[in-house]
């Protein structure tokens, strides 16, 4: 299976609609991001291993080289990682840090004398983990302390050679191959361990911190925290990839499970012939809700990719996008949920016609069940959404520092009258300005309440920060994703109304209504209890999410 | 694989527990099927394969000679099989349906002179598939249309060999073998197609139906359809294992996942040691309603076996029991919902370990997937509980039927305000006798609002049947999970009563507290919208369910 990928992803590489895409990576050519984004996902459409197989290789090993390095690494590394002179492999993650990636203890220490860094694995802890490629590849992009006269100035990126051509590895590498999995088998994931392993200077990825042949730490960051954070700034449109990856995952399996819908029968009406069961209504009343949020993720998401392709042109630092580091993290969180519930929803509507591998739905189920947790697990992903949402209001409160926290006050109770009196209204609730207005409105209401619980727990009662956030989690995670529903709504109904063919356009008015709907339907509870919704309002929501 | 676990059922089948397991079957000791479960539920933690092809064999193959057979089947069938003289499966389904399983096609044509019946695949749709234990099995109880004189008598059981000890087909019998499927590996389901195969009079399973030397047919019900019924309701205690199995499913992937939450560290206080990933308030909201669910099952589905038990131990035909055949249809799709619901929490709270297939929680996932669709698909299942809890429900308002109708409104009426009272009172929110009457209320309102949708369709705008029903699908489904929470949570609260040890009855109740807690809370929009909740006690009922 791994072998067959392995060939699958060198036959994909070489075709020349993909070298062309590395080539505009390098040349950092304008939409290269979202012309990238579209491939990935139709790739995975094709084989999911090979999607994520080529996704290490040249998004993740790739795009450090390129948003972590500096001109000169991008001519000597992505050149011949296009004409596959070699491949490679992303080393972040460790046994023991997953997650809290900043406190990863792989170190990379300067030998002044010999003008080199020494990769060392200090602890069981420090393994590198679950790094694909890690049975085929030539170089790693290795995440290490970067420790100058035994300081450490945090995590920085070097490439460490871990095979040579003919697959023989280097010494002081360990790989241990890690084996079975839920999925993805086309895929090697293994264990790296490093023991003394030197390598020149010159092969730290230096934009954001560089070491000079007089072993002088230079960086245009002081903040060690803040230095790291754009680090992972700059591997953003990697996440987006695995949101990319994931809707494919949903279109196809969708594709499947209603095309399957549309030709089976079961039960009907006495004497008669069976009926379609699409035409249960259970059977649509799952399905279809899903291909409208695979609808809205498409705009959401392509927005995300045209935003990420301006500040890469414009040369702007990913870091100083706040609301579009908050939009791709809660997007891999939201897309990647979304996934998973289609996809067991396509797996159950098709019986078990859709346990059987042959049938596609089961071998996806498999594969993508683990992007919730890669490139950064979802409950952390939520977590980075708010980081940036905080930060922001943060802002905006210092700009009006006087009146700010009553005038929000104030703002939030006219807010509810204006909205409880619209959902008062017969009319409103079928049209996308009601459940924009919502989406909205349940936003605003979860920031200023997060802001206040936080601010309680941290100046009045004097808790620690980290328990006063973990004390919010689950209202941060609400935020979270309403906050991601309200964009994504927003882009959906931005594509209704572009939508060039009128029929199309109507089409895909069904399918917005639909969404929205949906995001107002399962939060109906909330809405009721903060009485934007009547209990009347509320019921006929219902009905209409059940049309 | 197929062979390991073949040789596991094997060895586990020659164990003394197990074989004094079937022959309590053949007996029909008290409480055999209680203990017969718990086995189940025991063997599906070690090995799930092992479990559900013991589970086809014994429970399927087995059980279809102990329901449907006479007492010299049972001689004749079971003690051999109880000795591993043979083993059997279970071919019911077939490629045109699975779910509508009264219009199968297969053929079983009595041929007077030979007497012998004369089984047959008349097509492609009549074939039999995703048949358990067909690479492997003897014999199968194949269910047919019962032919005599070219009148069907609709749906019977026979038992067709299928292969001789040394593994050779008999003449007439095609087996293909399925391949790969999601999980499951060690289980084998194949094809079966059958072409004039012969069998004696004798090998059809006669209880409710048979054939004398004569060629004529008697049958104790006259209904053929209500004698399909009859034949499916025997098969009851087969789908409660399924119930037992996805249980021992539930407590294996909680345990591996509450067990790494409290070892494994991560993020944490400034410049202090990580905290457990338990302590993270996300994680504790994740799996702890999992873990009460996981007991509320245990207690529920205890008593349907003692219920089934019971009836079998005095001879009651389980037709008769429309609660019971109520109860483990819906706690058939209730458990195997949760589970999978339950294992994706646990998978993804143990992140890329989670993952790895030696940790086994992604293997259950792929094995228990399809429980959600054998022995019934989930959705037709919950049709199952309503039919019989509507036939119930008719029987009662027949026997008061001069003003049955207006009585029941009235009802409806005051214990809107009765609740509505107990909904205001400030104390009760966190009282188990809240929540009981909370799921109760919920259960009588949507019985009689189904009732009169129901009514009015066909009574009054005279629509078929089938179309009024479909049209009432998601209600439907409402109705019958709100049946089976509430049975539930009121087996959870006896079991907190009769538990003998203070310190445990403690710590049961803070779980059923727990459990009936998310019962309401996951439906607090329906109780809002009945005003049965205000939106300050849904709100205290929301921070009830977040501790």
């Amino acid at each position: 299976m791994r072998t067959l990928t392995f060939q699958r992803v060198t036959f994909t590489m070489g075709l020349p609609l993909l070298k062309r895409a590395i080539q505009d990576q390098v040349e950092k050519t304008r939409n290269f991001v979202s012309r990238s984004l579209v491939i990935g996902e139709v790739l995975s459409m094709a084989d999911m291993a090979t999607g994520v197989k080529c996704g290490i290789i040249y998004w993740l090993f790739g795009g450090a080289i390129r948003s972590l390095g500096g001109p000169a690494h991008v001519t000597q590394w992505l050149q011949p990682l296009q004409e596959q002179k070699y491949t490679g492999m992303f080393a972040m993650t460790e046994r023991g840090h997953g997650s809290n990636v900043r406190a990863i203890q792989t170190e990379a220490t300067f030998d002044f004398s010999a003008q080199e860094f020494v990769i060392d694995t200090p602890c069981k802890n420090a393994e590198k983990m679950y790094i694909g490629n890690a049975m085929y590849g030539n170089y790693a992009a290795v995440f290490a302390q970067l420790i100058i006269n035994g300081r450490s100035q945090g995590p920085h990126c070097f490439i460490v050679p871990v095979r040579d051509e003919n697959g023989s590895l280097y010494p002081g590498v360990t790989v241990v191959d890690m084996m079975h999995k839920e999925g993805l088998h086309g895929v090697d994931n293994g264990i790296l361990r490093f023991d003394s392993v030197r390598i020149p200077r010159e092969n730290l990825l230096d934009k954001f911190g560089s070491v000079g042949p007089d072993g002088q730490y230079h960086s245009p960051i002081k903040d060690k925290s803040a230095r790291f954070n754009a680090m992972l700034a700059a591997l953003t449109p990697s996440r987006l990839a695995v949101t990319f990856q994931a809707m494919g995952s949903m279109k196809l399996g969708l594709t499947i499970a209603i095309r399957y819908s549309h030709s089976r029968r079961q039960f009907g009406p006495k004497a008669r012939e069976e009926v379609k069961i699409i035409e249960h209504q259970t059977q649509t009343l799952r399905l279809m809700p899903h291909l409208a949020t695979a609808l809205a993720l498409t705009f959401a998401s392509r927005y995300a990719g045209t935003l990420l392709d301006e500040d890469i042109f414009r040369g702007k630092e990913l870091v100083d996008s706040r609301p579009l580091q908050a939009l791709v993290a809660g997007l891999k969180a939201y897309s990647t949920w979304e996934n998973v519930s289609c996809l067991q929803d396509c797996r159950e509507c098709t019986g078990g016609m859709g346990y059987m591998m042959e049938n596609q739905i089961s071998g996806l189920k498999c594969d993508t069940d683990v992007f919730v947790t890669f490139e950064g697990d979802n409950v952390v992903m939520l977590q980075v959404v708010v980081r940036e949402l905080l930060a922001q209001y943060t802002k905006q409160c210092e700009e009006r520092p006087v009146s700010s926290l009553l005038r929000n006050w104030v703002e939030s109770g006219s807010d509810r009258l204006r909205t409880s009196f619209l959902a008062f209204n017969m009319d409103t609730v079928g049209h996308l300005t009601f459940l924009l207005k919502a989406v909205h409105f349940r936003e605003r209401i979860l920031q200023r309440g997060l802001v206040a619980r936080i601010y309680y727990k941290v100046m009045t009662e004097k808790e620690d920060f980290f328990s006063a956030w973990n004390s919010c989690l689950h209202h941060i995670t609400c935020l979270s994703l309403a906050h991601i529903h309200r964009v994504t709504l927003e882009q959906f109904c931005l594509a209704v109304r572009n939508c060039p063919d009128q029929e199309d356009q109507d089409l895909l008015k069904q399918f917005c209504l639909l969404y929205g709907t949906k995001l107002v339907f399962q939060e109906r509870a909330w809405y009721l209890e903060h009485k934007y919704l009547t209990p009347m309002t509320s019921m006929r929501i219902r009905r209409q999410a059940r049309c």
